[in-house]
């Protein structure tokens, strides 16, 4: 089945079925009719390949997360997936948690007009695979790229004092925070500064447990939190993401202690776990949908052709107060 | 950058660079040399919609689930992501939680040649969308659309007689299970079915408490699993997926119900979610990465050429005993 025989089916030129299928040039409405009848008529389906390349667009925007399974990525991935159908594009998904060098071939599918645009939440540290990147690329919680790539976070820093708040206002005398970036050009990292600066000024002992890059199995948590009692028995109050909260809820209730009386614990990003948790988990929320809804909309609007320059959006943050706090 | 540049540059025609590109037809080893030099020194990266048009193909495969966002999903997801990247495909994501018409379009681009196969995990009742598909499908956990398309499930009779046997041996008295799905063409119907047998096989009595469709909501859980134990305080056994159990165990916990001494809970498919639980969820574990190495591995099979005929695989269940049974 050819455009041919869509043509003679109407008795009209190729090119007026051709225009009535990318809705360019002048068709009068009688014309338009019956190439459309012709096409039921005909079931045909033209190959979205050849009009991809007429078009040179592919309505398809690679997506870029570190591990597709962590609950917090998972989140961000379904509700980017439902706000880029709505704008009409499809979704790309790419795990980089394996191999860089995947990163590298999503990122020249750009360049060979495979994807109209990337959205990418990388934790890999290789800048210069973005900075050299022409094309329409928002990021989300990564360093800045390029004067050209937007950034949208959570609003970090509110977050990381918040949380401070949360746990001295319930007493905690020694804090710990589970760090999982050291690195300072990641917006993340003014949640740790923050909250140590917080915690610190007001006089309490602040101490970080780093965690290893690019680990998010749950067997990983769970084994850290065993090692971190060990070695911190007498911490009282712990912040840490919703991994790292209901890993260590769970290794501290293991070991006889009772939260919220002995150990207080603020959650980081409000992921189903947090939710389901017993006790309920006090929460830093992320603002998932809003950070999805900006960097989704620059994105369209960065393929249709707007430019930006130095962008950087942080989208406040949300308390959600648990039974893990006093 | 054209390939008539790279031809002028290597001294050599079109045709050859094309043949080269795309290893197509003989091209001495010298010549290779001298066009791949000229694609390095040009920085050439070929249009690859122009070849994939050209090869009819696009290494992509189409996702389809209900929820990304639902741990079940994202970890079948996430695997699949890593098997099928494997395996030289990339992997284009589709919800289908809020429109049915949102898959019947991605169903299209198999048609249209936007994609080479397709891998669903619908719950979409609407079985004709598939029926009269053409090209390469596999399917997971869903009726039998057709002869052609393979569905893959885990062994879920054996997995509910497996949990049924669980709670029985922890002497429950009045056990029941919450159902996610009433339609009996569904290979996951086997292990209500199995679990209700074997519970009544035992003269124990087995409730069933039916879920709405299409609904992952945490609140959705906590509300039901709420109205739950208001309408039943005899229940002393339950069987349900991870977000099932997960809530049930929130939600008896905070009515001062002590697991497992007056509640059991065993828990049906072992996502990080039961993982993380306290105390730990008895859990029937889903094999997903024998489930998804299988489907892909038809799917691929499919896409070079073979053809199935009503093949139905299934893949034995794991126990992993927790502390919510005895």
């Amino acid at each position: 089945m050819k455009m041919q025989d869509v043509a003679r089916a109407a008795h009209v030129g190729v090119g007026t079925v051709s225009r009535v299928l990318n809705n360019t040039g002048y068709v009068s409405e009688e014309t338009r009719r019956k190439v459309e009848k012709a096409i039921e008529e005909l079931h045909y389906t033209p190959n979205e390949l050849a009009r991809n390349l007429y078009h040179k667009k592919t309505q398809t925007i690679a997506v870029i997360v570190p591990e597709i399974s962590n609950p917090f990525y998972a989140w961000v991935v379904d509700t980017m997936e439902k706000r880029l159908r709505w704008k009409g594009y499809r979704v790309l998904l790419c795990n980089t948690i394996d191999e860089q060098t995947n990163e590298a071939l999503y990122l020249q599918m750009l360049q060979r007009n495979m994807v109209d645009g990337v959205l990418t939440m990388t934790h890999t540290l290789d800048n210069s695979l973005y900075a050299s990147l022409k094309g329409p690329v928002v990021s989300i919680d990564t360093p800045q790229f390029s004067e050209e790539i937007p950034v949208v976070s959570a609003d970090h820093a509110q977050g990381g004092c918040a949380a401070a708040e949360l746990l001295l206002n319930s007493g905690c005398k020694h804090i710990f925070q589970f760090c999982d970036n050291i690195d300072e050009a990641f917006p993340y990292f003014a949640r740790h500064d923050e909250f140590a600066k917080t915690v610190e000024a007001a006089g309490v002992s602040c101490g970080r447990y780093f965690a290893k890059w690019n680990q998010f199995s749950v067997q990983y948590f769970l084994s850290e939190a065993n090692q971190f009692f060990d070695e911190h028995p007498e911490a009282d109050g712990i912040f840490g993401t919703d991994m790292w909260a209901a890993a260590c809820l769970r290794v501290a209730q293991e070991r006889g202690l009772h939260v919220p009386e002995d150990l207080k614990i603020v959650s980081y990003d409000g992921t189903y776990l947090a939710k389901l948790s017993y006790p309920r988990l006090t929460v830093i929320q992320q603002p998932v949908e809003q950070i999805v809804e900006t960097s989704v909309d620059l994105l369209v609007r960065r393929i249709e052709g707007e430019k930006f320059q130095n962008l950087r959006i942080n989208v406040p943050i949300q308390v959600i107060r648990g039974a893990t706090t006093l």
